[in-house]
């Protein structure tokens, strides 16, 4: 019998898991519930626990895996398979995870940042198209990313490659968590979205029912946004549209520009707004890179949703 | 005997050749006037030539060299080994090099564009200290780069990788010859440093030697802008050095949060200027790049000067 991958994705409610062929088939997948109780003391046993139980279940051996791949958040130390910082795990101090793991299932572990499986899972099962050299962008409440050349992820020298969200589109722009100004994440993230939304509804007059919404105090969603653009013509909306998707496609115009990958690919849950988002950014990605680069790097959607984690992480094993 | 390399800088007045040890030092140097005439089609029997000559000079057979390495202007096909549009060497159709120089040397041959060989030189032996993750910016008579990631060279899909000189620095910004508005090159190339004073210089009205030499019609270089602004304190210059140094930690903060290398080296012409201009843009640089970032990449003048070249075409040959 050939034999298998195992991903996982370690995310602050749910871990994913799911068994691989070598060529990228998902075989079997599971979930359970990340309990983060306890300093998230819980994380690494139950997801041992898991596995065992998923292998004796499906009369499997340790011996049949290649290897045993995952996406956790927070900061990954990829030689020594820890992490320290992920928030929403309640890990503030060292995790030993790879140790553990292997300790506890005899497979060998390999673990990356999620947002790095994602653009590992995008590239080889999804837009990507298994190219060496994918992008991917993903908008979510933060703008995260990873980057593949020559077939590899890029790090960098202290981890933060692909950290698009950081990226400078308007140097007079908002403050940003980061403690920087203009970051691709204050105005391209769901709240970033709203936050442009809210900027421009104060020096809007026309009619609109996304000005008339923010007026009345109600909550408004990225979501809602792209829906009063797409679906009612609003005119203060497609204006949140248009400015969004600006410094979007000058932030994938100079990754263009700069990695000339052959596709970037824009995934997370404001992605959803699909081709309507998608052909202004390229739209403006287009004015924004130079020939070479306008005719050979394409903007694309995400293929994949939520199994890009297990797919993604799944691949680092290999 | 230990085996050597065979490094070659062809351009459009010279092409130097080196011959270094496997640890980079170099043991000879000569170099040949370019004969660009009859559409360039001396170049490659010149360099088969001078390669055969020093050989035999020295004492030395082909089986001593690990490979020959070469960077050329031009559009490079890296797997086939060819070259075209090589506009100051008047190659206008492809050249077939590394066929030629193969058959008429007996040498394994190697080429790249000359910004990603000169990127490979200041990265092995320069200021990037042969760390893995290294950016090299050249401000010459155009803005060019190299990136290497991972120790290996980003090419991207259609070979424009690194293209740094065409990242778009301000949206509104002037027309460049690439068709786009606001690229790095329009502003810090050394046609960019002057135009840029000649854009101030309109709506300047106090007291300045640059803005008297430019009403007075006289050719101002980028060269006597910095020497104005660090010598002569001249406050227009002065202004033009914080404009061309903002954008350039702008196009810097971005390659840093996008790709985190130990290093941005810069070189060229433009780089003559030294610490007066590295500190400049890394001060622009800090303020465009979150925390990380800003903590582990680095921002340094290049080290080898006109050697990049030779070094980096010979390192391809490893």
């Amino acid at each position: 019998m050939d034999k298998k991958l195992l991903g996982i994705d370690l995310g602050g409610t749910t871990v994913k898991f799911a068994i691989l062929t070598e060529s990228g088939e998902i075989q079997q997948k599971w979930s359970i519930e990340t309990n983060i109780l306890d300093d998230g003391s819980h994380i690494v046993p139950d997801i041992i626990d898991s596995i065992n139980h998923h292998l004796s279940l499906y009369n499997m051996t340790p011996e049949q895996f290649i290897g045993i791949g995952m996406g956790t958040p927070g900061s990954v130390d990829i030689e020594a398979g820890t992490v320290i910082g992920a928030y929403n795990l309640n890990w503030t101090t060292l995790q030993q995870v790879k140790k553990e793991i292997e300790a506890g299932t005899k497979i060998k572990f390999t673990i990356d940042n999620d947002a790095n499986v994602a653009a590992l899972g995008e590239r080889w099962m999804g837009a990507g198209e298994n190219e060496p050299d994918v992008v991917f962008m993903t908008l979510g409440t933060g703008v995260g990313g990873g980057i593949v050349m020559n077939g590899e992820l890029l790090h960098g020298v202290a981890g933060c490659a692909g950290e698009i969200g950081h990226v400078t589109v308007d140097p007079n722009g908002f403050e940003c968590t980061c403690g920087k100004r203009g970051c691709l994440e204050t105005v391209a993230s769901a709240t970033g979205v709203v936050r442009v939304a809210r900027q421009l509804a104060e020096e809007y007059a026309g009619g609109s029912i996304l000005k008339a919404r923010l007026d009345n105090g109600e909550d408004i969603t990225s979501k809602d946004v792209f829906e009063l653009a797409e679906k009612e013509n609003d005119d203060l909306a497609l204006m949140v549209v248009d400015k969004v998707t600006f410094y979007l496609g000058l932030a994938c115009g100079n990754l263009g520009n700069t990695l000339n990958p052959s596709t970037i690919v824009i995934g997370g849950g404001v992605s959803a707004a699909g081709e309507f988002l998608r052909s202004r950014i390229e739209t403006y990605f287009k004015e924004f890179t130079f020939p070479q680069v306008r005719e050979s790097t394409k903007i694309k959607l995400a293929e994949l949703g939520n199994e890009a984690g297990v797919i993604g992480a799944a691949s680092l094993a290999k």
